[in-house]
């Protein structure tokens, strides 16, 4: 039957299953499926796919299903509705597995707290090996992770951690105390997320405990939560640096022109922070019209070194790198950088310049230019996000733009300075 | 004592430790610790860190080590070495472990043999409960993963898994085939691991098999890996798409310009083509030296808004959501999202201009010119990876700086089209 077929699938190719029908077959799944079989289905939709499918749940079902998901699911989907509709779901859910939710739904986005879940295994230290086999049987198909525990006093305090591969591998009448590790690694409620993701991928946990400022344990976070994580700050760095945020390909063209348009638009507004600077040297330009020629070369040149030291920085400030070298040193180092790649850049183009416009004068101007606008847009391009880092914020928010158009500024200025001053030289 | 309490460490600390201490002492770490404890320092090192080490060991010592180390990570520092001297090393090792070793080194890197390992447990359909438990007792502690178990016929085909979690609650004179699921997903050696990383995001494995053409269990790739992969991955599209690639704070400037000279080289290059058009354009700029002013502003927001189609894309060819919705509709929804910010953005400078400059025509040609040119920059900005992709090469490769230089070349030209157009009406 199709119910059996549907349940033999792994649930994340249910929930593919489910994608593809047509609305009056989906009804039919809810029908088919008890809350608890479909929770597993409900778990891997999209937030706004959930929105849909919850409205068209029967109330007591809809409270069922949402009983049987982790608590960090359940918290994810309802930080996503109106706080009235999340009320009136959570008064209908089980007593205990509310209050987790609610405890979840208190911890601000981005932080341990908030991609933590409280389906865990907790022992004591003076349980036995066998106490705790029988306790797994007991409580195993109901938690996240059966396979690391986690050991707590009698206030809660977290005092150790063993895995069932050190479990099962001693004597029935063994203590947890004689099995466990007393240096647990923990991360505390209120850490960023980030930084518990950086955690995971260091020591390869499966999952890592979190815990209150007393060290009383409050919930756990799995690798599976870290990967989404990693995912999810991988898309916001690029969607930053590339002013894109937001905007993936899933959005109607309206849709995404609304999220895309005011970085362009504000943009352009420093763009006539670049056009008064090229006016200011209107009378430059018109002793040698061919100096507009290079503009884009000197600008373009600078913008690319500066966005190629931004993203040295944005990466060297997520897995902490650039804190272990030091700042000064850093800006130090990518000023020469830039400087090394625009004296090899300024070598070429008087070369160039001298070859196919034979106006060995303006590859001087072009390439003094190139070469100190690109020490310049390199500082530019590691200290912003330096800066914005310092604000507790994003290093990697807004920093493409910045940069692009402070060096875009910088250099021409460079540029036309330059210019302006050898033509008198020369004059 | 020191060995006491260096080896209560986890041993990614142990490994952080390691490298805090001065060469002398360094020696004394290999001197205290057997060639088993030191293999998990080891293991944590960054391969340069590694090569200088390794040359510093015994051979012997060496040897044992190796034998003692997971096979994907013996393999990923061998892959680093010459041939001679990672042949010489294999040479010294156990015969079985060398032979996983080799194995593992015919992958090709990015593939999902390149990052598997041996180290997993396969069982039988018809062993019991207890055989299983028994088995774990002896092989787990030398297991890279024992919590799921993948069962395998006679020929070694993968007809079977089961995690210690159902077999830890079954009876234990139960048969491993009334405990397993049939359903395995597993991957090919040679599938990308990018989509090796995909198939345990999606469905929250600790481990994906791996087999051969005809179904034969080889390896198991952990999540561990998979989240080095997605790193390692991020930072390469990110890499690509800023033209940064390898380029990474813990370089020498020279180093680091080195690495990035190339690209802000080429780029210059095409910058002369930039510089040809708007020489073309002399005359036109001769009437209007104005004009000049606003070539960055028309530029800027052509690349400024490429680049946001080239994240999208690069996201969504990275997700599989771009084949999900299809090519052409992905090139038309881009055309219309880069064609409404024009719109948006045309309004804007056109009011912005006649107010600052007072010049109406002048608003008109620009504002025009950069609705038409950011509709064309969103469709090569979506265009350009998706051919790359289709060529099976990573579509983030050098799609920035082309798109980059497309953009400039095209909404330049059109910018000075329209300019010379208009001019040459109103006389
Ligand atoms: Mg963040
Ligand atoms: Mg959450
Ligand atoms: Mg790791
Ligand atoms: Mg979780
Ligand atoms: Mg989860
Ligand atoms: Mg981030
Ligand atoms: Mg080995
Ligand atoms: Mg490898
Ligand atoms: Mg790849
Ligand atoms: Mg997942
Ligand atoms: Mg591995
Ligand atoms: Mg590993
Ligand atoms: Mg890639």
């Amino acid at each position: 039957t199709f119910r059996t077929m549907f349940l033999e699938l792994h649930p994340a190719d249910q929930t593919d299953v489910f994608l593809s029908l047509e609305p009056p077959e989906r009804k039919r799944v809810y029908e088919f499926l008890s809350p608890d079989e479909f929770a597993e289905v409900f778990e891997g939709l999209e937030t706004e796919d959930q929105k849909r499918i919850a409205l068209e749940l029967d109330d007591h079902y809809a409270a069922e299903m949402f009983n049987r998901m982790y608590a960090d699911d359940v918290a994810d989907f309802f930080s996503e509705l109106e706080e009235d509709q999340a009320g009136v779901i959570l008064q209908a859910m089980d007593r205990e597995e509310a209050d987790d939710v609610r405890e979840l739904l208190t911890y601000d986005e981005g932080t341990a707290g908030s991609i933590m879940t409280k389906e865990y295994i907790s022992v004591k230290a003076f349980d036995t090996v066998e106490d705790v086999i029988e306790l797994l049987r007991e409580k195993g198909p109901d938690a996240e992770t059966i396979y690391y525990l986690y050991v707590v006093d009698e206030a809660g305090k977290l005092v150790g951690v063993t895995s069932i591969r050190d479990v099962i591998t001693s004597y029935s009448d063994k203590t947890i105390e004689s099995v466990m590790s007393s240096r647990v690694v923990s991360v505390h409620v209120k850490t960023d997320q980030e930084e518990v993701a950086q955690i995971i991928q260091k020591y390869d946990f499966l999952a890592v405990p979190v815990v209150t400022e007393h060290q009383v344990l409050v919930g756990i976070v799995t690798f599976d939560d870290v990967i989404d994580v990693m995912e999810e700050e991988a898309a916001e760095d690029l969607g930053e640096i590339t002013a894109s945020r937001g905007a993936d390909v899933t959005l109607g063209p309206f849709q995404a022109a609304k999220r895309r348009m005011p970085w362009i638009v504000l943009l352009m507004f420093f763009g006539l922070g670049t056009a008064e600077v090229i006016s200011v040297f209107e009378s430059t330009l018109e002793t040698v019209v061919l100096l507009a020629a290079f503009i884009p070369m000197v600008m373009g040149s600078a913008g690319n070194t500066g966005t190629q030291s931004l993203a040295v920085a944005v990466r060297a400030l997520a897995t902490g790198n650039l804190e272990k070298r030091g700042f000064m040193k850093t800006i130090a180092r990518e000023f020469l950088t830039g400087f090394y790649i625009g004296v090899a850049c300024a070598a070429v183009i008087i070369v160039l310049i001298g070859l196919f416009y034979g106006d060995f004068f303006l590859g001087v101007i072009v390439g003094v230019s190139i070469m100190i606008s690109l020490g310049a847009a390199s500082v530019i391009g590691t200290t912003v996000p330096m800066l914005i880092n310092k604000l507790k914020m994003d290093p990697a928010i807004a920093s493409g733009p910045f940069i692009t158009t402070l060096s875009d500024v910088i250099s021409l200025m460079i540029y036309f300075l330059i210019a302006t001053s050898l033509l008198q030289y020369m004059q």
